[in-house]
């Protein structure tokens, strides 16, 4: 670090969708912006969160000022809670995404150690590097920030996640003349979000789903049934504003569904008239064409309320004959298989669905902006660095070609690996080092991570099991006490494959033959050769082997 | 079973793509249509391929007189091996399809034991109690078939998997006047596929695969690689003359790729100028202005040609900066994220890589009939019932939608779940009664079945590990010998964990405490509980726990 430091990296977002933390050094302070989490896929097994590795932060944490929030989704925020508990930081954000911060901070019981600063478009944040402030841009959830870092050696403008709707709902415009004049003002680097940069054309209006919503409410005749993001605060008021107009009463159901509304009601961000709710038990006295009910698991989680409907086991509520259910959002990649399930359920039970892709329903506008909104934010700021972040490497590379198109230079855009840092020297840009980056598994509760040894070991218990191979040996003369025993779990049905277990007997017994004395590390290892060889031979599968030698 | 039986069930292909299996008994007869299989998805840890279960066919199988194949797809293929091992009966299919189905039983050293019948479209197959013909339909394949069974009380057709294709690829036409010529004499049932009964309109022409293909290489300035299904002969077919048509030569890269092409070449169903084909090795002297690849792994298949070819593992040939790269095969549900990963590795290589839904690319149309197709086939046999098939739930739900809207009598139509048998009476259908029906899992080599409790235990395994929990006994007075000793995999990483061991070691001890006697089932009760319980609070994870306890 020197009195001019100024570089940009991220420890996780790029390459991926998830995970999102970047981090800005100026000088002797160091800025994050955001510190989001994503869901493990299936290699992962029993891992339940990803979260950034944060070694290189822990190394730095006394130059690090602030946690900028740019707003309050899962990718964004999630990995809040584990990585407080290794670094106490003071957390900037807007009033709806702190609303959601504490939320979460109270189930980890780290609120009350934790400094919550609000901050809105105006603010303006005074450090010694840089000054820090703010502008409005519209997504699928309210209260989002861009960020401007004014520092020595020029703007850098972080969009956080972003489409442009000049008709949105509730929400304030993205502020067009301001960011016109922060591209007027001169824009040095540009870090830019990057995930619908493969779709052409522009992202349509919130207000279209308004629209859509009450024809469809118009049409049913009994019950109503719509499943959304309970972050998208918008839709869910015109999911009111539609209720309101069909004379029908509001049921919440789903825990987050719950949690997030009362957030947005307290905070000004929703208005619900009192008497629109209802709980599932008043709901039972109404009849169907007087009830909507709001519910979560639009993304075809198996234990959120819509499965739970869909399959019968929601006692107090169920989906009829004739009743109308509508996906208000579209399945996010790796989704598409528990969401279908659903649907079929829900026609089972003689439902009404509507779903299908956003463009076929209009039940669904992406929060991402598509490729002219991004090329929109590339002309306002006329950056001379571009940054593509938020995205796989597909969209980052499409984003570059996007950029070219509108005038940045080719060698001027830096798309990056997590842990790659852009250094800027005099306001030139070049990139030639590393800090460490990382995935941190979160399994179970607190912060237990995972190493990537136990990770392994799943993997193979998954795929082929295991036995466990028990032999007692007398210790006076090396010879066994009795016949081996083996226990197999996960591998072959033992009751269907008596023979093969004998034949490990003696294969066990044949293994331990050549020792003239009792070696247990000897032993073990010649019987998981050649019992491991043979069960290979037979049945193409290779079990864990854990032979265990009792000497007595 | 009376003199008059008629009846039709499935014993896979309901509520699901994949393991399609079709059973017609007619008096004294059975007849098989189709024999898949699926691939298992991931809940089913280790289990290679599902296919139906045939435990009902076994009883029956002195009445069995035929398999017939539609076509040779997996989904209607795939199952052959495992089912001829348990039921040797003699298979009807057209030439392709044997060739198929051929390579199948030579990989599982059944050729010599099978009886092989070649029909085409002109067949007629007399049974004591039906009379069985077929006609042409397009789909995704050549030569695919329908059939009729004529009996006494009426017609039953069986469409197979089919689209209408008015100018298809080298394939003849869907018969429309002898379809139509079948409807004229009346169809008492129409067994029909559901793929795509949720999709608008017609399913396009192959023919607009082959110009958009043309167009691509035309532009194309380096190597050109193209990913396909190996069964999609004809769109093989346009490959190869987009590559003569642009003076380049042909590499075959991928082992089905390589295998299907010459049944193909060999049976007449593709033209390929002998030295149109090149090898990997003798590529390595043309320029790359002169090279086509065509390669397995259009679904993303981890170790697939194009897998292989996108990150770097195929020596002989690599994918360069502005090399093409194009997909001409949509992504199956399920596979979206394996292709993805595909695709960032080719941009990352800096290919052009030309990918996407098929309504954007143009490099895809589908082998399974739109809704407007499902309605012309319905028109064309005019069907007095109709048996909608081979489609997940609200598949089938909307071909009942559009059966009703081309007048079949909405009573008449059977939504049947695997082994709900329609039954025919004086030509008038009821569904009351089931066989059995079900999932056979197949694992690693041969017909190893696997069973529901091992895949249960492979699923814990997975999530949270195991403990061997090894303590030995005095036999005289039950005291413990030593310390117990904890062997931990797939659970926590023992290095980390010492606390863990030594307080899951005091658990043991604590727990045979109250023990009189040597008790060994109630002692490894009394350990699995208290150990498990403990392990819940502390980490919210339920690893198994397998206590060994040895007395001497």
């Amino acid at each position: 670090m020197t009195e001019n430091t100024l570089a940009i990296y991220a420890l996780g977002g790029m390459n991926e969708i998830g995970k999102n933390m970047y981090v800005i050094e100026c000088e002797e302070d160091i800025f994050i912006i955001d510190c989001g989490a994503k869901f493990a896929n299936n290699n992962l097994l029993g891992v339940d969160l990803i979260v950034p590795d944060i070694t290189y932060l822990q190394q730095q944490h006394a130059r690090i000022r602030a946690l900028i929030v740019t707003h309050g989704h899962e990718d964004h925020i999630g990995g809040i809670p584990y990585v407080l508990q290794r670094l106490n930081v003071p957390i900037y954000a807007s009033r709806f995404t702190l609303g959601l911060i504490e939320l979460k901070l109270k189930e980890h019981k780290l609120l009350r150690d934790t400094q919550l600063i609000e901050i809105d478009e105006n603010a303006s944040l005074q450090f010694s590097s840089a000054t820090i402030s703010f502008f409005n841009i519209n997504h699928s959830i309210p209260d989002c920030l861009g960020i401007v870092f004014q520092t020595a050696q020029g703007n850098i403008v972080h969009t956080g996640d972003f489409k442009f709707d000049f008709t949105p709902v509730n929400d304030k415009a993205s502020d067009i003349h301001k960011m016109a004049a922060i591209g007027e003002r001169g824009v040095l680097a540009l870090i830019s979000e990057s995930t619908n940069a493969e779709r052409p054309g522009m992202t349509p209006s919130e207000q279209l789903v308004g629209e859509n919503l009450k024809d469809a409410f118009t049409k049913a005749t009994n019950k109503i049934f719509v499943t959304t993001f309970a972050s998208n605060v918008n839709r869910i008021q015109q999911i009111v504003e539609a209720t309101i107009d069909t004379n029908r009463r509001l049921v919440l159901l789903g825990r987050s569904m719950v949690n997030v509304v009362s957030v947005a009601i307290e905070r000004g961000y929703l208005r619900i008239p009192h008497r629109l709710l209802v709980d599932v038990r008043e709901a039972q006295h109404l009849a169907p064409e007087q009830i909507v009910v709001l519910c979560t698991g639009s993304q075809g989680e198996p234990l959120a309320a819509l499965a739970r409907l869909a399959n019968g086991r929601q006692r107090d509520l169920q989906v009829h004959q004739n009743d109308t259910v509508i996906f208000a959002t579209s399945p996010i990649p790796g989704n598409e298989k528990n969401v279908s399930k659903i649907i079929d359920d829900l026609f089972y039970l003689g439902a009404n669905v509507i779903y299908g892709s956003a463009s076929t329903t209009g039940m669904h506008v992406s929060g991402h902006g598509y490729q002219e909104d991004l090329k929109l934010m590339l002309t306002l700021m006329k950056p001379k660095y571009l940054i593509p972040i938020h995205g796989e490497y597909r969209m980052l590379y499409k984003h570059r070609q996007l950029a070219q198109s509108v005038g940045v230079e080719a060698e001027n855009i830096f798309i990056l690996k997590n842990g790659e840092v852009v250094d800027f020297i005099q306001s030139t840009a070049q990139q030639t080092r590393l800090v460490h980056a990382g995935e941190t598994y979160v399994d179970g509760v607190g912060t237990g991570e995972v190493e990537n040894i136990v990770l392994r070991d799943r993997q193979q218990l998954a795929e082929d099991g295991m036995l466990v191979i028990v032999l007692t040996l007398d210790q006076e003369n090396g010879q066994p006490l009795a016949a081996p025993d083996t226990i197999s779990r996960g591998f072959v049905y033992a009751k269907n494959a008596e023979g093969l277990l004998l034949e490990i007997n003696d294969l066990v017994l044949a293994s331990i033959q050549p020792f003239k004395d009792i070696n247990i590390r000897g032993m073990q290892h010649a019987i998981k050769k050649s019992v491991g060889q043979y069960l290979f031979t037979v049945t193409r599968k290779k079990p864990m082997i854990l032979p265990i030698i009792i000497a007595v």
